[in-house]
C-alpha cells in the first residue's frame, strides 16, 4: 500500500514518532456508474494511491463496480484485478464486502433507491449528485443519521472547490450572513462570451454547445435549475435548515439581452448568474423574517473579485460575522475536478475510526439535527436588493426621464443614478432611447409594480422594460 | 446550551430523526493570553454560542484564562462567571478541568513550553501562532502524535480562510503541484499603495504604519519572515514533509523600487510578495530533485485573479493534478477573522468522539507520520522561473539592447520580450534609459550570473540592474 518511493517510511525527522503502527485494512469502495465522474474517480484513486493512502492512513480500493454497459466498464477498468463487475446497482449498494458506496450514476429516481439501500445496509455513501440531494436530501440524511453512516457530497457543489467543507467545518465560528456563488459553469461561459464578443444569448449558447460546455438540451443549466440545486445545499449548510429546493426562486439567463450586458458594463457592472442565500442577522433576533434562496442573473460591480471569474469557472463568496467576506474559486465541472471531491470524501470516511463511531462527527447539513430549524424562505417579492432598470422609449421623447422618476418616487423606490442611453435598439427600425436606472435597495414586488405601471403609461415604452437585480456583495 | 430561539428543536422536517440524544458535556477551554486573538475568540464564542453548539453537537466554554495583566483580562471577560483567571500560563496548560488549551500569547520561547506542557497533560491545543509552528512544529506535532492529542492551527495561515483544512482535507485526492499565496497583509497593503499612488517603499510603509497595518518595527512583515512561516506550513501540508523553515529562501520588499512597480504594470504585470511551494511531479518519479520553498516579490499577470487581491487581503492558490487551480481568499489578519479560525478548530475538537480516539483523524501535516518524507528543499539557485530584468543604462547608448541580449544568450537565458523604457531614473540627474527584459524559464543562479557580468561591462550600467522573478500561476 505504501510502495511509492516518495512515501516510504522516512528516518531522520527530528522527534517524529516512528514506532510501527498496525495499518488498518483498506477502505473497500463499491461504485455505481463509471461514466464521467466514476472513471475520473477510478483514475485518480489509482494514479495517486500512495499519496492518498499516506493522507488517509489506509488504502482506498474499489472492489465492486456496477455499470449499465459492463463491457465498456471493463474497458475503463483495463484489466484491473480484484474488482467485481455487475450490471446490478443494488448488488453493489448491498455488497457485504463494501464499506462505502460511491453513487456516480446521476438522476434522482433510481439513485435514491440505491443510496437508501446502501444506507440501510450500513454503508457510507459518497455522491456528487446535487439533484438527488436537493430533492431527496432530507430523507437521505435522516436515514443516514439514524443508521449512523455518513453521506458525503463535496462534489455536489462547485466540484473542485471544497466549499461544503469550508461551510460545514471551516467557518463554524460564524453566523453566516450570506452566500453568493457563480455555481454553474455553462451559464458563466455563455455570459462571458456575451460580454467579450457582444453576442446575444442564442449565439453564445451555440458556441457553448459547439465547444461541449452546454448540452444539446441546455435547459437544466440555462434556466437556473442546476444552480438552484447547489444554492439549496449551500443555504442548508449556512443556516442550519433542511434542504428546501421547492421553495427556491429560480430564474435563468435565457431572456438576457445583449444590450443589457453592454449597458451594465457601461455602468461599471457585469452580469453573472448568481445563486444566493441570505439571512438578515439583525432581524433574525425577533420575529424571524426567513431566509432568501434565489437564483437569477444579477449585476455585480466590475471591480469585484467575483466579476473576474470568467469562462466555465466557479466561485463562491461567503460572508460571516467573524471572518468577513471570503471567496473560494476553482473548476466547476469535469471528470477529475469532480473526482478530486469524491476522493476527498472517501479520505474523510477512511480517516474515521474503523468502528465507525465517529461517522457523524460532521453533521450532514453542518448543524446537528436537534439544532436545525425549518426556516421560512422569503417569497421573492419581499426580497430587498438594488435594481437595474432599462426602459426603452421612443427617441426624442423629452419627458421620459421625468416620467420614470416620478413613477419610482410614487412607489417609494429611491434612485441612486439615472441616465439616458441612446439606441440603437436590439431590434426594429425606429430609433429608441433607453432610460437606465440604478435604484437603492427596494422590495422586489414594489419594483415589479412600478414596471407594470410604466408599461401602461400611454406611448412611453416601445419595448418591454427590463429589470435585473444588483448585488454589491460587500 | 441550546437556548437560542433559532436553534430550538424543530418539528415538521420530514423524516428527520428526532429522538432525544444525550448531549455530551461542553468542551472546556483554557486560554493563554487574551489580547487580539484571545479577546476575539472570547467574543465570538459568546456571541455565536448557540450556532456554534448547534454545529459542534456540544457547548464550548472557556473555563480558565491566563493573562499577564489579570485586571485587564477581567475587564475583557466583563464579569463572566465560571472563568478562572490567573497570571500563570502553566496553570492553564495543566489545568485538570480543561480539555483544550488555546495558545493565544504569541512568541516562540515560552509558548513552546506551555504547548508542550499542555500536550504532556493530555490536552488538545489550538493555536494561530505560525512562528511557533514553523520553528518548533516538528517537535510539537511529534509530541501530540505520541500523546494522542490534536494540535490545530487553522489560524496560523491566512486567518479567515480555511486553507489548512482545504489542503489537509479538501484536496487529499491530489498530488499538489504548487501552492502560491499572498499571505502577508502588511506587505500587500504596501504594494497596493505603491502601485495605486506611485509611492516609493518608504512612503507606502509610512502610510501603512499610520493606519495600523504595519508595526513600528515592520521587519518581520516587510522582510518576508512572517510569510515564510506560513509558506513553510503550506509546503509541509502540500507535500507531506516536515516543517523546514530554516531551509526557506526569504526575500522581502524593502528593496523594491517604484520604477519597477511602474515598469511591471506597463508590461502587463503586478508585483506581489508571494509565498511559494512547488514540487515537480514528473521529476519526482526518479531521483528526487526536491521541492521549492521561497518567499520573494514576483511579477504576476495583471489579469490573473491573484493580481486583483489588494490591500491587506490574503489569497492562496493551490494547483493539484486532479482539481486544477483553486483559490482561497479572505482577510489575513484581525481579531475576529483570527477567532473564526480558532473557534473552527475548537469545533473540530468538540466534534471528535468524547473519548478522544479519533483525535488524530486528520494528521497534523496532512500525511500520517509514516508516510511523510523529509524532502530536500532546492537551493534557490537551482529554482527555475521566468524573470524580469531592468538594466539602467546611459540614455543614448545605442548598443545597450544588443549588449544585454548577447550576455543573456551567452549564458543560455532565453528572452521572451525585450524593450527600451525611457527614464527618468528613480534618482539622479543624468538621463537614464532602462533595458527591460522578460525571460523564459531559467535557473536562478544563471540569471544572477548574467547580471553580475552585465555590471562589469565598461560604461554600461549606470545603476545596479534589477531582477525580479515572474510567476504565471497557471
Amino acid at each position: 500500500m505504501f510502495n511509492d518511493p516518495h512515501l516510504s517510511p522516512l528516518s531522520g525527522v527530528p522527534g517524529e514518532a516512528r514506532a510501527p503502527i498496525a495499518t488498518p485494512r483498506p477502505l473497500r469502495v463499491g461504485m455505481i456508474g463509471i461514466g464521467t465522474v466514476g472513471s475520473g474517480t477510478w483514475r485518480v484513486l489509482r494514479r495517486n494511491q500512495a499519496a492518498i493512502a499516506g493522507r488517509a492512513g489506509r488504502g482506498i480500493e474499489i472492489v465492486a463496480v456496477a455499470a449499465r454497459n459492463v463491457a465498456r466498464a471493463a474497458a475503463v477498468l483495463d484489466g484491473a484485478e480484484g474488482v467485481e463487475l455487475t450490471d446490478d446497482p443494488l448488488r453493489v449498494a448491498t455488497h457485504p464486502g463494501v464499506d462505502v458506496v460511491v453513487e456516480a450514476a446521476g438522476g434522482t429516481g433510481p439513485a435514491r433507491e440505491w443510496v437508501l439501500a446502501a444506507i440501510a445496509h450500513g454503508k457510507h455513501v459518497v455522491t456528487a449528485n446535487k439533484a438527488l440531494l436537493a430533492v431527496h436530501g432530507n430523507e437521505i440524511f435522516a436515514a443516514a443519521q439514524q443508521r449512523g453512516v455518513a453521506v458525503a457530497y463535496e462534489g455536489a457543489v462547485a466540484v473542485s472547490i471544497p466549499i461544503v467543507k469550508a461551510l460545514r467545518e471551516g467557518l463554524t465560528a460564524n453566523r453566516i450572513e450570506w452566500v453568493a456563488g457563480i455555481i454553474n459553469g455553462t451559464t458563466n461561459f455563455i455570459l462571458t462570451k456575451m460580454r467579450d464578443e457582444g453576442l446575444d444569448f442564442a449565439a453564445a449558447l451555440g458556441q457553448a454547445q459547439a465547444l461541449g460546455y452546454a448540452e444539446a438540451d441546455p435547459s437544466f443549466d440555462v434556466d437556473g435549475v442546476d444552480a438552484a440545486h447547489k444554492a439549496t445545499l449551500l443555504a442548508a449548510n449556512a443556516f442550519g435548515m433542511p434542504v428546501r429546493f421547492e421553495r427556491a426562486h429560480v430564474e435563468g439567463i435565457r431572456g438576457l439581452q445583449a444590450i443589457d450586458v453592454a449597458c451594465a458594463e457601461a455602468l461599471g457592472f457585469r452580469i453573472k448568474l448568481l445563486g444566493m442565500a441570505r439571512r438578515d442577522l439583525e432581524e433574525g433576533e425577533g420575529e424571524d423574517p426567513g431566509v432568501e434562496l434565489r437564483v437569477h442573473p444579477a449585476l455585480v460591480p466590475a471591480r469585484h473579485l467575483l466579476a473576474q471569474v470568467d469562462g466555465s469557472m466557479n466561485a463562491v463568496l461567503v460572508k460571516g460575522d467573524a471572518c468577513g467576506v471570503t471567496m473560494y474559486y476553482g473548476a466547476g465541472a469535469g471528470s477529475e475536478p469532480t473526482a478530486s471531491a469524491v476522493v476527498a470524501d472517501l479520505v474523510d470516511v477512511a480517516r474515521l475510526a474503523a468502528d465507525g463511531t465517529a461517522a457523524n462527527r460532521v453533521p450532514h447539513l453542518a448543524f446537528h439535527p436537534h439544532a436545525r430549524q425549518d426556516l421560512a424562505v422569503k417569497p421573492i417579492g419581499a426580497v430587498r436588493t438594488r435594481h437595474y432598470l432599462r426602459v426603452p422609449v421612443a427617441a426624442g421623447r423629452a419627458d421620459a426621464m421625468a416620467v420614470v422618476s416620478e413613477h419610482l418616487a410614487r412607489d417609494g423606490v429611491s434612485v441612486q443614478a439615472q441616465q439616458m442611453h441612446a439606441g440603437p435598439a436590439a431590434e426594429g427600425d425606429a430609433a429608441i432611447d433607453h432610460v437606465l436606472v440604478l435604484t437603492h435597495e427596494a422590495a422586489d414586488a414594489r419594483v415589479q409594480a412600478v414596471l407594470e405601471r410604466l408599461r401602461e403609461v400611454p406611448d412611453l415604452c416601445v419595448q418591454a422594460p427590463v429589470r435585473l437585480r444588483v448585488e454589491m456583495l460587500e
